[in-house]
């Protein structure tokens, strides 16, 4: 059994201005993990229909999954309905359950804005939003959720559970005080003799002075992953540190 | 004169598999817009060869600076160096230069996994690293940095400043409690209006029951922004809010 694989791209100007640091990767990322879906690709591009239409095309074709998040609110510049539809060759058009939704939920406030959220592109299922109610929408393998992070978290955290899964991805810390050059040769012995493993070394500093280094195993086999963190606990007893496996 | 453009991409499993949250993009993104230079995309990508030299190729393509961050430090995983060499048709070499500030630095506890540190593409200039010793490299329009944020930063900070820079990007922040699609359809003839200005539409959840909607004009030209800050100041003023305008 292989892993289905996932693609990310964050459509936001306010995250490559720098004014706005983006959350939502994150987030999706644990989430994909923990379902054995393995994220290969995350991407943060303009509001700007080419670029949109021609990343969505290009991560279609080569991800099992591809979620987009932003540009599905009622303003002049949430154009990502309007752009996926362009990439599948297809338009947007009134649906009538997303309408019936909206209605229900603004009621006398329903306004033209308001109801532009209801416009998806033809064929599109709907992404239930247990937060503010207008859904997101989904065609073929592209989910597409809201930007504001807590909307996006309440459609994810339904979504994530109706998508096929992968093996449990599985993985163990371990951390030290070791200098990761001071075991360099070492370690690259270690991931030789485990190939079925993925090991990580991310040192990492910690303000005014402190060290750490994480050594990261991961893989779906625990049995693999036991024996490897075994080697790395004696590497780093061999260096006179102690180690805290998590 | 016309703004440089930019791509980053971050090299790295820890966050695509959700253990790291990523800041590196949202810190050069700030540095970026600084110095008028348009972030156009930022990705995320895997430690995969393949992967690197084909973003990397494409990037360098496309944009004015491309900007890696990851994968330079001296064990197996780190393979930056070697794939950025072969996205350019060359290979890496011991940097006489690289590997004297790595002597100078070490001393006795200079061993083969620090030495790779020295390894950098034919024909690559250094980037300084203030914090930890060890540089960072340029070849061709594609600069790479360390991925731990304090030495990220602390090479950046220096390059940043020796790239060609665009016109300053300015913007202006107008937060109120308005409702953003009780005011879509006048926002947009806004937008018409001033089309050399970008204006975003950026509401935001403050928990438990609070909420903002901030109104970003983004532009160069200092009296454009002024007069359609104006002009978002009355529609607010309409809806009987308050605004605040930073």
């Amino acid at each position: 059994m292989t892993h289905p694989t996932a693609c990310i791209i964050i459509i936001g100007n306010e995250i490559l201005s720098g004014r706005t640091q983006d959350l939502n990767i994150n987030y999706m990322a644990q989430g994909l993990s923990k379902r054995g879906i393995i994220l290969k690709e995350a991407v943060i591009i303009p509001d700007e229909e080419e670029k949109i239409i021609d990343i969505v095309q290009s991560a279609s074709r080569k991800y099992t999954y591809v979620f987009t998040t932003g540009g599905i609110g009622g303003t002049h510049d949430d154009i990502t309905a309007a752009c996926i539809a362009k990439a599948f060759g297809t338009s947007v058009y009134l649906h009538p359950e997303a309408f019936e939704i909206l209605k229900n939920h603004y009621k006398e406030l329903l306004n033209d804005a308001r109801t532009r959220m209801a416009y998806v592109p033809e064929g599109a299922g709907l992404i239930p939003n247990p937060v503010s109610a207008a859904p997101g929408f989904q065609i073929e393998n592209v989910y597409c959720l809201a930007g504001i992070p807590p909307v996006m978290q309440g459609m994810f955290d339904k979504l994530i559970m109706t998508l096929g899964a992968g093996p449990s991805l599985l993985s163990r810390s371990v951390r030290s005080k070791v200098a990761e050059n001071n075991i360099a040769a070492e370690l690259g012995k270690i991931q030789e003799k485990f190939p079925d493993v993925e090991i990580g070394s991310y040192p990492r500093f910690i303000p005014p002075n402190g060290y750490e280094l994480n050594l990261v195993v991961r893989g779906t086999d625990e049995r693999l992953i036991s024996l490897a963190v075994e080697e790395l606990l004696e590497l780093i007893r061999k260096e006179g540190q102690e180690a805290l496996v998590e």
